[in-house]
Protein backbone atom coordinates (compact mmCIF):
# COMPACT_ATOMS: atom_id res chain seq x y z
CA UNK A 1 0.00 0.00 0.00
CA UNK A 2 1.12 3.80 -0.57
CA UNK A 3 1.68 5.62 2.35
CA UNK A 4 -1.34 8.55 2.16
CA UNK A 5 1.28 11.80 0.70
CA UNK A 6 1.80 14.58 3.20
CA UNK A 7 -0.16 17.29 2.99
CA UNK A 8 2.15 20.13 1.36
CA UNK A 9 3.36 22.89 3.55
CA UNK A 10 1.96 26.21 2.94
CA UNK A 11 1.36 29.70 4.73
CA UNK A 12 -2.42 29.02 4.99
CA UNK A 13 -1.85 25.82 6.45
CA UNK A 14 0.69 27.68 8.99
CA UNK A 15 -1.93 30.25 9.58
CA UNK A 16 -4.43 27.46 10.28
CA UNK A 17 -1.93 25.56 12.97
CA UNK A 18 -0.57 28.76 14.42
CA UNK A 19 -4.68 29.59 15.26
CA UNK A 20 -5.23 26.51 17.01
CA UNK A 21 -2.73 26.91 18.88
CA UNK A 22 -3.45 30.64 20.40
CA UNK A 23 -7.07 29.74 20.27
CA UNK A 24 -6.24 26.39 22.91
CA UNK A 25 -2.64 28.00 24.23
CA UNK A 26 -3.26 32.18 24.13
CA UNK A 27 0.30 31.99 22.33
CA UNK A 28 2.44 30.00 19.77
CA UNK A 29 5.84 29.19 19.53
CA UNK A 30 8.05 28.04 16.23
CA UNK A 31 9.21 24.90 17.95
CA UNK A 32 5.19 23.98 19.06
CA UNK A 33 4.04 25.09 15.38
CA UNK A 34 6.64 22.98 13.35
CA UNK A 35 5.89 20.18 16.01
CA UNK A 36 1.82 20.60 14.98
CA UNK A 37 2.70 20.52 11.18
CA UNK A 38 5.12 17.74 11.48
CA UNK A 39 7.90 19.57 9.78
CA UNK A 40 11.40 20.80 10.63
CA UNK A 41 11.41 24.54 12.06
CA UNK A 42 14.00 25.40 8.84
CA UNK A 43 10.73 23.98 6.34
CA UNK A 44 8.87 26.55 8.05
CA UNK A 45 11.65 29.34 6.85
CA UNK A 46 10.77 28.31 3.24
CA UNK A 47 7.54 29.67 4.00
CA UNK A 48 7.33 32.62 6.49
CA UNK A 49 10.05 35.08 7.23
CA UNK A 50 9.91 34.60 11.50
CA UNK A 51 7.03 35.40 13.99
CA UNK A 52 5.31 38.26 12.88
CA UNK A 53 4.87 37.22 9.81
CA UNK A 54 2.93 34.36 11.03
CA UNK A 55 0.68 36.74 13.29
CA UNK A 56 -0.26 38.62 10.29
CA UNK A 57 -0.94 35.25 8.05
CA UNK A 58 -3.22 34.48 11.49
CA UNK A 59 -5.11 37.59 11.28
CA UNK A 60 -5.71 37.30 7.52
CA UNK A 61 -7.28 34.06 8.22
CA UNK A 62 -9.93 35.31 11.06
CA UNK A 63 -10.52 37.87 8.65
CA UNK A 64 -10.92 36.17 5.99
CA UNK A 65 -14.31 35.76 6.31
CA UNK A 66 -15.65 38.77 6.60
CA UNK A 67 -17.99 40.81 3.43
CA UNK A 68 -17.87 44.19 3.11
CA UNK A 69 -20.92 46.33 2.20
CA UNK A 70 -21.15 48.30 -1.20
CA UNK A 71 -20.59 51.84 -0.10
CA UNK A 72 -22.62 53.57 -2.89
CA UNK A 73 -25.45 51.54 -2.21
CA UNK A 74 -26.16 52.04 1.58
CA UNK A 75 -25.94 54.91 3.88
CA UNK A 76 -22.36 55.53 6.16
CA UNK A 77 -24.18 54.20 9.27
CA UNK A 78 -25.44 51.25 7.68
CA UNK A 79 -21.82 50.70 6.34
CA UNK A 80 -20.25 50.99 9.77
CA UNK A 81 -22.79 48.62 11.46
CA UNK A 82 -22.23 45.93 8.81
CA UNK A 83 -18.38 45.99 8.82
CA UNK A 84 -18.51 45.86 12.59
CA UNK A 85 -20.81 43.45 12.93
CA UNK A 86 -18.89 40.87 10.62
CA UNK A 87 -15.42 42.19 12.51
CA UNK A 88 -17.13 41.17 16.32
CA UNK A 89 -18.72 37.40 14.59
CA UNK A 90 -15.14 36.57 13.12
CA UNK A 91 -13.38 37.88 16.15
CA UNK A 92 -15.76 36.09 18.71
CA UNK A 93 -14.44 32.67 17.44
CA UNK A 94 -10.86 33.63 18.35
CA UNK A 95 -10.71 35.54 21.48
CA UNK A 96 -7.35 34.44 22.93
CA UNK A 97 -6.09 35.91 19.07
CA UNK A 98 -6.85 39.57 19.80
CA UNK A 99 -4.50 40.81 22.13
CA UNK A 100 -1.88 38.64 19.92
CA UNK A 101 -3.19 41.18 17.30
CA UNK A 102 -3.26 44.36 19.17
CA UNK A 103 -0.16 44.23 19.94
CA UNK A 104 1.48 44.01 16.17
CA UNK A 105 1.26 46.40 13.74
CA UNK A 106 -1.42 45.47 10.78
CA UNK A 107 -0.21 44.50 7.94
CA UNK A 108 -2.38 41.82 6.55
CA UNK A 109 -4.13 42.95 3.52
CA UNK A 110 -7.92 41.67 4.09
CA UNK A 111 -7.94 43.30 7.21
CA UNK A 112 -6.73 46.36 6.17
CA UNK A 113 -9.52 46.44 3.61
CA UNK A 114 -11.59 46.40 6.66
CA UNK A 115 -10.14 49.45 8.27
CA UNK A 116 -10.14 51.19 4.51
CA UNK A 117 -13.80 50.38 4.37
CA UNK A 118 -14.41 51.94 7.81
CA UNK A 119 -12.53 55.02 6.70
CA UNK A 120 -14.37 55.72 3.83
CA UNK A 121 -17.55 55.05 5.52
CA UNK A 122 -16.57 57.68 7.57
CA UNK A 123 -14.98 59.99 5.30
CA UNK A 124 -19.04 59.98 3.75
CA UNK A 125 -20.16 60.89 6.82
CA UNK A 126 -17.95 63.88 7.00
CA UNK A 127 -15.47 63.47 9.15
CA UNK A 128 -12.00 64.90 8.90
CA UNK A 129 -8.95 62.91 8.59
CA UNK A 130 -8.41 63.24 12.65
CA UNK A 131 -12.16 62.15 13.83
CA UNK A 132 -11.93 59.77 11.43
CA UNK A 133 -8.70 57.95 12.93
CA UNK A 134 -11.09 58.53 16.40
CA UNK A 135 -13.96 57.22 15.20
CA UNK A 136 -12.25 53.72 13.55
CA UNK A 137 -10.30 53.13 16.94
CA UNK A 138 -13.52 53.81 18.92
CA UNK A 139 -15.41 51.12 17.02
CA UNK A 140 -12.28 48.61 16.60
CA UNK A 141 -11.76 49.12 20.40
CA UNK A 142 -15.37 48.34 21.39
CA UNK A 143 -15.75 45.18 18.33
CA UNK A 144 -12.70 44.10 20.13
CA UNK A 145 -13.82 44.48 24.06
CA UNK A 146 -17.14 42.91 22.83
CA UNK A 147 -15.47 40.26 20.78
CA UNK A 148 -13.95 39.10 24.50
CA UNK A 149 -17.86 39.82 26.21
CA UNK A 150 -19.11 37.30 23.84
CA UNK A 151 -16.53 34.43 24.87
CA UNK A 152 -16.87 35.11 28.43
CA UNK A 153 -18.50 32.12 30.68
CA UNK A 154 -22.38 31.98 30.71
CA UNK A 155 -21.43 33.25 34.34
CA UNK A 156 -20.14 36.22 33.94
CA UNK A 157 -20.21 37.40 37.46
CA UNK A 158 -20.43 35.33 40.72
CA UNK A 159 -21.90 38.20 43.27
CA UNK A 160 -21.09 37.35 47.14
CA UNK A 161 -22.76 37.90 50.22
CA UNK A 162 -21.24 41.31 50.13
CA UNK A 163 -22.59 42.29 46.83
CA UNK A 164 -25.00 45.36 46.29
CA UNK A 165 -28.45 44.89 45.63
CA UNK A 166 -28.22 47.39 42.27
CA UNK A 167 -25.66 44.66 41.19
CA UNK A 168 -27.10 41.39 42.18
CA UNK A 169 -30.82 42.07 40.52
CA UNK A 170 -29.03 43.21 36.88
CA UNK A 171 -27.37 40.20 37.19
CA UNK A 172 -30.58 38.15 38.26
CA UNK A 173 -32.53 40.33 35.12
CA UNK A 174 -30.59 37.96 32.50
CA UNK A 175 -28.19 35.43 33.26
CA UNK A 176 -29.48 32.48 31.21
CA UNK A 177 -29.66 34.75 28.22
CA UNK A 178 -27.94 33.25 25.34
CA UNK A 179 -28.43 36.44 23.32
CA UNK A 180 -26.81 38.57 25.63
CA UNK A 181 -23.17 38.90 24.42
CA UNK A 182 -25.04 39.57 20.95
CA UNK A 183 -27.90 42.21 21.77
CA UNK A 184 -25.58 44.38 23.86
CA UNK A 185 -23.24 44.72 21.36
CA UNK A 186 -25.47 45.55 19.13
CA UNK A 187 -27.43 48.06 21.80
CA UNK A 188 -23.92 49.94 22.38
CA UNK A 189 -22.80 49.75 18.63
CA UNK A 190 -26.34 51.40 18.06
CA UNK A 191 -25.25 54.43 20.70
CA UNK A 192 -21.87 54.68 19.05
CA UNK A 193 -23.35 54.93 15.55
CA UNK A 194 -25.99 57.99 16.89
CA UNK A 195 -23.40 59.94 18.48
CA UNK A 196 -21.37 59.58 15.25
CA UNK A 197 -24.37 60.87 13.80
CA UNK A 198 -24.66 63.62 16.13
CA UNK A 199 -21.05 64.94 15.26
CA UNK A 200 -21.34 64.34 11.52
CA UNK A 201 -20.74 66.43 9.72
CA UNK A 202 -18.48 67.87 11.66
CA UNK A 203 -19.14 70.96 14.16
CA UNK A 204 -17.29 74.57 13.21
CA UNK A 205 -15.56 74.03 16.53
CA UNK A 206 -13.99 70.88 15.19
CA UNK A 207 -12.70 72.55 12.06
CA UNK A 208 -9.20 72.39 12.87
CA UNK A 209 -9.06 68.43 12.98
CA UNK A 210 -10.60 67.96 9.41
CA UNK B 1 27.82 34.84 56.70
CA UNK B 2 24.02 33.98 57.19
CA UNK B 3 22.35 32.56 53.72
CA UNK B 4 19.12 35.63 53.09
CA UNK B 5 15.90 34.45 54.08
CA UNK B 6 13.98 32.61 51.61
CA UNK B 7 10.75 35.36 51.17
CA UNK B 8 7.82 33.37 52.90
CA UNK B 9 5.38 31.90 49.98
CA UNK B 10 1.87 33.78 49.92
CA UNK B 11 -0.88 34.56 47.88
CA UNK B 12 0.37 37.87 46.59
CA UNK B 13 3.68 36.36 46.02
CA UNK B 14 1.31 34.12 43.81
CA UNK B 15 -0.11 36.84 42.02
CA UNK B 16 2.50 38.75 40.93
CA UNK B 17 5.06 35.84 39.64
CA UNK B 18 1.56 34.72 37.65
CA UNK B 19 1.03 37.89 36.99
CA UNK B 20 4.80 38.62 35.53
CA UNK B 21 4.49 34.93 33.42
CA UNK B 22 0.91 36.19 32.03
CA UNK B 23 2.60 39.91 31.14
CA UNK B 24 5.61 38.03 29.30
CA UNK B 25 3.79 34.97 27.29
CA UNK B 26 0.67 35.63 27.55
CA UNK B 27 -0.15 32.27 29.68
CA UNK B 28 1.32 30.87 33.09
CA UNK B 29 1.48 26.91 34.37
CA UNK B 30 1.00 25.69 37.49
CA UNK B 31 4.92 24.01 36.81
CA UNK B 32 6.22 27.65 35.43
CA UNK B 33 4.77 29.45 38.46
CA UNK B 34 6.52 26.93 40.92
CA UNK B 35 9.60 27.48 38.77
CA UNK B 36 9.66 31.48 38.98
CA UNK B 37 8.87 31.13 42.95
CA UNK B 38 11.45 28.65 43.62
CA UNK B 39 8.82 26.23 45.43
CA UNK B 40 7.70 23.00 44.62
CA UNK B 41 4.08 22.45 43.25
CA UNK B 42 2.83 21.15 46.24
CA UNK B 43 3.79 24.31 47.93
CA UNK B 44 1.59 26.17 45.81
CA UNK B 45 -1.29 23.89 46.75
CA UNK B 46 -0.82 24.48 49.86
CA UNK B 47 -1.73 28.50 49.74
CA UNK B 48 -3.70 28.09 46.55
CA UNK B 49 -6.37 25.26 45.21
CA UNK B 50 -5.54 25.80 41.67
CA UNK B 51 -5.14 27.69 38.20
CA UNK B 52 -8.79 29.15 38.57
CA UNK B 53 -7.99 30.65 42.17
CA UNK B 54 -4.77 32.20 40.75
CA UNK B 55 -6.74 33.49 38.00
CA UNK B 56 -9.10 35.41 40.48
CA UNK B 57 -5.99 36.43 42.27
CA UNK B 58 -4.08 38.26 39.46
CA UNK B 59 -7.53 39.76 38.74
CA UNK B 60 -7.41 41.09 42.26
CA UNK B 61 -4.03 42.54 41.91
CA UNK B 62 -4.54 43.93 38.45
CA UNK B 63 -7.77 46.02 39.97
CA UNK B 64 -5.65 46.66 43.43
CA UNK B 65 -4.91 50.40 42.62
CA UNK B 66 -8.54 51.57 41.68
CA UNK B 67 -10.04 53.85 43.62
CA UNK B 68 -14.05 54.19 43.62
CA UNK B 69 -15.52 57.32 43.57
CA UNK B 70 -18.14 58.05 46.81
CA UNK B 71 -21.66 57.87 44.48
CA UNK B 72 -23.13 60.15 47.12
CA UNK B 73 -20.86 63.38 46.20
CA UNK B 74 -20.71 63.35 42.06
CA UNK B 75 -23.57 62.76 39.49
CA UNK B 76 -23.92 59.78 37.87
CA UNK B 77 -22.05 60.30 34.87
CA UNK B 78 -18.93 61.07 36.33
CA UNK B 79 -18.77 58.24 38.83
CA UNK B 80 -19.15 55.66 35.57
CA UNK B 81 -16.35 58.12 34.17
CA UNK B 82 -14.23 57.89 36.96
CA UNK B 83 -14.71 54.43 37.31
CA UNK B 84 -14.42 53.51 33.80
CA UNK B 85 -10.84 55.79 33.58
CA UNK B 86 -9.71 54.27 36.90
CA UNK B 87 -10.51 50.41 35.26
CA UNK B 88 -9.00 51.51 31.83
CA UNK B 89 -5.84 52.58 33.23
CA UNK B 90 -5.00 49.23 35.56
CA UNK B 91 -6.04 47.39 32.85
CA UNK B 92 -4.11 49.19 29.95
CA UNK B 93 -0.30 48.26 32.29
CA UNK B 94 -1.82 44.15 31.78
CA UNK B 95 -2.93 44.15 28.00
CA UNK B 96 -2.51 40.20 28.08
CA UNK B 97 -4.18 39.46 31.17
CA UNK B 98 -7.61 40.67 29.60
CA UNK B 99 -8.54 37.34 27.73
CA UNK B 100 -7.36 35.06 30.28
CA UNK B 101 -9.57 37.38 32.70
CA UNK B 102 -12.74 37.51 30.55
CA UNK B 103 -13.03 33.84 29.57
CA UNK B 104 -13.20 33.03 33.71
CA UNK B 105 -16.41 34.38 35.72
CA UNK B 106 -15.31 36.71 37.99
CA UNK B 107 -15.16 36.11 41.97
CA UNK B 108 -12.17 38.01 43.24
CA UNK B 109 -14.20 41.04 45.84
CA UNK B 110 -11.83 43.60 44.93
CA UNK B 111 -13.24 43.37 41.47
CA UNK B 112 -16.75 42.68 42.50
CA UNK B 113 -16.93 45.94 44.18
CA UNK B 114 -15.62 47.97 40.60
CA UNK B 115 -19.27 46.24 39.34
CA UNK B 116 -21.50 47.29 42.13
CA UNK B 117 -20.35 50.79 41.82
CA UNK B 118 -21.30 50.92 38.23
CA UNK B 119 -24.26 48.83 38.78
CA UNK B 120 -25.39 51.51 41.73
CA UNK B 121 -24.33 54.48 39.89
CA UNK B 122 -26.53 53.29 36.45
CA UNK B 123 -29.25 52.80 39.34
CA UNK B 124 -29.06 56.29 40.19
CA UNK B 125 -29.46 57.13 36.50
CA UNK B 126 -32.70 55.30 36.79
CA UNK B 127 -32.00 52.28 34.76
CA UNK B 128 -33.94 49.55 35.31
CA UNK B 129 -31.87 45.35 36.15
CA UNK B 130 -32.01 44.81 32.58
CA UNK B 131 -30.24 47.91 31.31
CA UNK B 132 -28.38 48.18 34.21
CA UNK B 133 -26.93 44.72 32.93
CA UNK B 134 -26.37 45.95 29.53
CA UNK B 135 -24.89 49.30 30.84
CA UNK B 136 -22.28 48.12 32.49
CA UNK B 137 -21.26 45.21 29.94
CA UNK B 138 -21.12 47.86 27.27
CA UNK B 139 -18.79 50.49 29.37
CA UNK B 140 -16.92 46.88 30.37
CA UNK B 141 -16.85 45.71 26.52
CA UNK B 142 -15.04 49.43 25.75
CA UNK B 143 -12.71 50.08 28.16
CA UNK B 144 -11.47 46.17 28.08
CA UNK B 145 -10.74 46.97 23.98
CA UNK B 146 -9.77 50.48 24.53
CA UNK B 147 -6.68 49.29 27.04
CA UNK B 148 -5.58 46.91 24.16
CA UNK B 149 -5.52 49.91 22.30
CA UNK B 150 -3.04 51.39 25.00
CA UNK B 151 -1.08 48.94 24.55
CA UNK B 152 -1.03 48.79 20.83
CA UNK B 153 2.62 49.77 18.78
CA UNK B 154 3.33 53.38 17.83
CA UNK B 155 2.30 52.33 14.43
CA UNK B 156 -1.08 50.60 14.91
CA UNK B 157 -1.47 50.62 10.99
CA UNK B 158 1.02 49.92 8.17
CA UNK B 159 -1.40 51.17 4.29
CA UNK B 160 0.55 49.82 1.60
CA UNK B 161 0.33 51.29 -2.26
CA UNK B 162 -3.29 49.74 -2.46
CA UNK B 163 -5.18 51.51 0.84
CA UNK B 164 -7.52 54.04 -0.16
CA UNK B 165 -6.89 57.69 0.64
CA UNK B 166 -9.32 58.18 3.27
CA UNK B 167 -7.78 55.48 5.23
CA UNK B 168 -4.09 57.29 4.56
CA UNK B 169 -5.06 60.57 5.15
CA UNK B 170 -6.32 59.80 8.78
CA UNK B 171 -3.19 57.61 9.37
CA UNK B 172 -1.46 60.95 8.94
CA UNK B 173 -3.22 62.96 10.83
CA UNK B 174 -2.41 61.58 14.36
CA UNK B 175 0.28 58.71 13.59
CA UNK B 176 2.88 60.25 16.48
CA UNK B 177 0.61 61.65 18.79
CA UNK B 178 1.86 59.54 22.19
CA UNK B 179 -1.57 60.53 24.28
CA UNK B 180 -3.68 59.27 21.81
CA UNK B 181 -4.96 56.03 22.68
CA UNK B 182 -5.97 57.92 26.38
CA UNK B 183 -7.92 60.90 24.19
CA UNK B 184 -9.67 58.37 22.17
CA UNK B 185 -10.69 56.38 24.85
CA UNK B 186 -12.10 59.60 26.70
CA UNK B 187 -13.87 60.57 23.52
CA UNK B 188 -15.56 57.12 23.25
CA UNK B 189 -16.56 56.97 26.50
CA UNK B 190 -18.04 60.37 26.52
CA UNK B 191 -20.24 59.46 23.78
CA UNK B 192 -21.81 56.49 25.43
CA UNK B 193 -22.45 58.33 28.46
CA UNK B 194 -24.08 61.29 26.50
CA UNK B 195 -26.23 57.95 25.13
CA UNK B 196 -26.75 56.55 28.73
CA UNK B 197 -27.73 59.85 29.46
CA UNK B 198 -30.52 60.16 26.68
CA UNK B 199 -31.62 56.62 27.74
CA UNK B 200 -32.03 57.95 31.58
CA UNK B 201 -34.70 57.45 33.17
CA UNK B 202 -35.79 54.30 31.08
CA UNK B 203 -38.42 55.60 28.70
CA UNK B 204 -41.68 54.30 28.27
CA UNK B 205 -41.23 52.07 25.45
CA UNK B 206 -38.03 50.10 27.58
CA UNK B 207 -40.30 49.58 30.96
CA UNK B 208 -40.69 45.92 30.02
CA UNK B 209 -37.23 45.84 30.91
CA UNK B 210 -37.11 47.42 34.13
Amino acid sequence: MARPSKPKLSTTAIAEAALNLVDAHGEFTLPQLAKALSVSASSLYNHVAGRDEIIELMRGRAMSEIRLPDLRSIAWQEAVRDIATEYWTSYSQHPRLIPLLTSHTVRDITTLRVYDALAEAFALAGFGPKRRLQAITIVDSFVLGSALDAAAPALVWEPNAESSRYFKEALDADLSDSGRPRATFELGLSMLLAAFGQQAPARANDAEDC
